[in-house]
């Protein structure tokens, strides 16, 4: 098969075989097909589309372009979580160690922040000696030994995802259902899962801006998986406001902490205990989800959450200190406060300016090759539908920089709207898909 | 201006500006942009579709990435004709030299053959001697001379064709109107031309397979040279048959003579003279199509326009005996002959078919760098409504190697058809655009 008649003929609407897309994807990690005839493939794609059945062959052929970790001889199922990007989702944290308290094995890679949104490997990386750089041989073994293990993704899983996501960035074939949808679950399918709970996340903090289009994905999400033989459920969740109050990676894991010692702001709780629930449900040990949501409550209020986090994090060479006094995790030097000039309702807590204010403080990267700043941050005062009097504190900003500060303090002060008369109240979970 | 967001503008289905189309045309001709870039936004292109004002500014600068020639010192006006390429189609070598007999400057350059379709270059180079990679200097002081000279496209004229071409070619991008009409019409503007003919093909035999297309892509080269002032007449003309008897190099000069001497086939003739005429005409040397078809008609029959010829075959280094001995031409050594099998009308000569059994023979090239054998192709015996006995000659192949007719025969005696009742005589002038 010829590079160019693949490409007219996906350029021509047809659908491609999954024979024609293992080809394509072999191309890519081989380097059998130069970059512009890689790339002049996924333009066709985005104008084009592709059918649930050319996805989910897209997603197997990237998934199989690298290795795929196999656990069979780990009894039970094995589960994860996916969240699609927000602002403060450290949920992460907390769900990881809860589901494994409550009997699940749970193999995760873990992601890089990028852009506004933050990933849960950087928010690992602020624990002093955690180890993401796990080969193959210690993540199983950390799996056997403590139920969970994050590892941050390598080169040998699925390499054709890396090559194309690089050159999607720089070819304008970024927004594309199928596209983004196979290099999800292609990163899922080669931890060797048996299920996944997803979170797609929705509102101006989200990749999906709107309901409508976070559901489609959710949906693209669901049937690729199903068509992979994962057992998937998938939540759409509210990201107009920061989950939580923290925002920056070490301000992150003490909100993670406090919520694993019951003193979590309450939307990081719920979303938390929902997600473990669900996953304790899908790993078969528990009969129905209110069983499930209770195991995993017990597991919060007992302390065996904690405990289990404390776990991983010395199976991983983390500081084990870190998790009973927070002052031994990256602390930024300044603080400014941002204040309410007007007294009112607190209408608006605008997760996108918030994630990209924290981004220039340092607290995220613009490009994949930026350093992060763990220290630095944004510690939310308020909430959408508080009423709060003039000169009320907004926001504390944790800072190394004074320069980054003035980059980012007129995001964050755009971020906050007060108005005379309460919102309606948002909603946290808006649909489920199960 | 980032390339990626160009891109994605494109991809959206919004217009580029004429600075932006003008960045993504500097930059494939400075190499500013890397290929992938290049590919993605052709590819963009081809599924976005763009508007005559994104065509005529990408036209535009396309013609200015290289040289433009400027002619205004030689008298008069300056008008070339264009084919989109066909089987046959020796009318160039004709028209041009009646149009120069009428007064005309017509200064041309001439593409080479690819695929089934012949070029002129091709033709041309037949003649032993004949030079056609003249400098701008020769170029000029021949049109000075003779009144029409024929070059080479060379990298100094529309040097972002050449580039976008060979990735379009590889990329699966080369069918797009608007792609498609700012490649031939950027080469056109770098002639330095007045006016221009063009000779729109349509059927088996050309790029456009049927009549609503060939008049689409006629009206959009009509558009694009009138805003880029030029004057502009355009036919949509006959190529479900080949034009003439002749399909091959030098075979096609031997006929291209005959013409001139008055004792060509019909169809050459008509179709010459009709677009020599409207040459004439353009050129303002002529108050009516009439008048000018008169002009012709009488150049031809008196044969000036062989002189013409021969004028110009000396300028540019040729033989000019061949023009009287047609031995001194190109000759096969080996002539295969094919014979109806059965008595009837002939109802077809399938025009692509002769052409691609003609390049295989060697009389064109798949390939860019593929090698021409001058001397071989094919002498049809027959055209569409002729009544043959059984056992007819329908076409003498010329060969030089037994091995190319043994590849070239299936698709030479698939390309006719016999049939019991008479079919109805094709137009060879379709649609006329003035």
């Amino acid at each position: 098969m010829r590079a160019v008649d693949l490409i007219r003929k996906k350029r021509e609407g047809l659908s491609l075989s999954e024979a024609e897309i293992a080809t394509f994807v072999t191309a890519a990690t081989t380097g059998a097909w130069p970059d512009y005839q890689l790339s002049a493939m996924l333009m066709a794609i985005v104008c084009r589309g592709m059918s649930a059945a050319e996805t989910s062959a897209l997603t197997a052929a990237m998934a199989h372009s690298g290795s795929i970790l196999t656990l069979d001889d780990l009894p039970g199922r094995k589960v994860d979580k996916h969240s699609t990007g927000g602002v403060g989702d450290k949920t992460s944290l907390i769900l990881a160690p809860l589901a494994a308290a409550c009997g699940v094995i749970v193999p995760m890679m873990a992601g890089r922040g990028l852009g506004h949104t933050g990933g849960t490997y950087d928010k690992l990386k602020a624990i002093p000696g955690f180890h993401l750089g796990l080969t193959q041989e210690a993540f199983h073994r950390a799996l056997h030994r403590v139920g969970c293990a994050i590892m941050g993704q390598t080169a040998e899983f699925a390499p054709a995802d890396r090559i194309l996501y690089a050159l999607r960035d720089v070819t304008g074939t970024v927004e594309s259902l199928p596209l983004i949808c196979s290099s999800i679950m292609s990163k899922k399918l080669a931890e060797g899962i048996d299920a996944l709970v997803l979170d797609v996340k929705c509102g101006c903090g989200a990749f999906m801006k709107d309901r409508s289009s976070a559901l489609e994905l959710a949906r693209s999400l669901f049937a690729i998986g199903t068509a992979q033989g994962l057992q998937i459920e998938a939540l759409v969740t509210d990201m107009n406001q920061p989950l939580g109050r923290a925002v920056g990676n070490a301000l992150e894991v003490r909100e993670a902490l406090d919520t694993l010692r019951g003193r979590g702001p309450r939307d990081v709780q719920d979303l938390s205990v929902q997600l473990a629930a669900r996953m304790v449900r899908l790993a078969g040990k528990a009969a129905s989800l209110g069983d499930a949501e209770a195991q995993v409550l017990d597991a919060l209020h007992s302390g065996r959450g904690l405990e289990r986090l404390r776990a991983i994090v010395t199976e991983q060479g983390g500081d084990p200190h870190c998790l009973d006094d927070s002052r031994l995790l990256p602390t930024a030097s300044h603080r400014h406060l941002v204040t309410a000039t007007c007294p009112g309702f607190v209408t608006e807590v605008h997760a996108e300016r918030i994630g990209k204010a924290t981004m220039l403080l340092g607290a995220g990267r613009e490009r994949v090759q930026d350093p992060i700043d763990p220290a630095v941050g944004a510690l939310l005062a308020v909430k959408v539908g508080d009423e709060i009097p003039v000169g009320a504190p907004l926001v504390e900003i944790h800072y190394n920089d004074p320069q980054r500060l003035q980059a980012a303090l007129p995001l964050l002060t755009d971020a906050f709207r007060v108005e005379p008369t309460p919102p309606p109240l948002p909603s946290l979970i808006l649909d489920i898909l199960e």
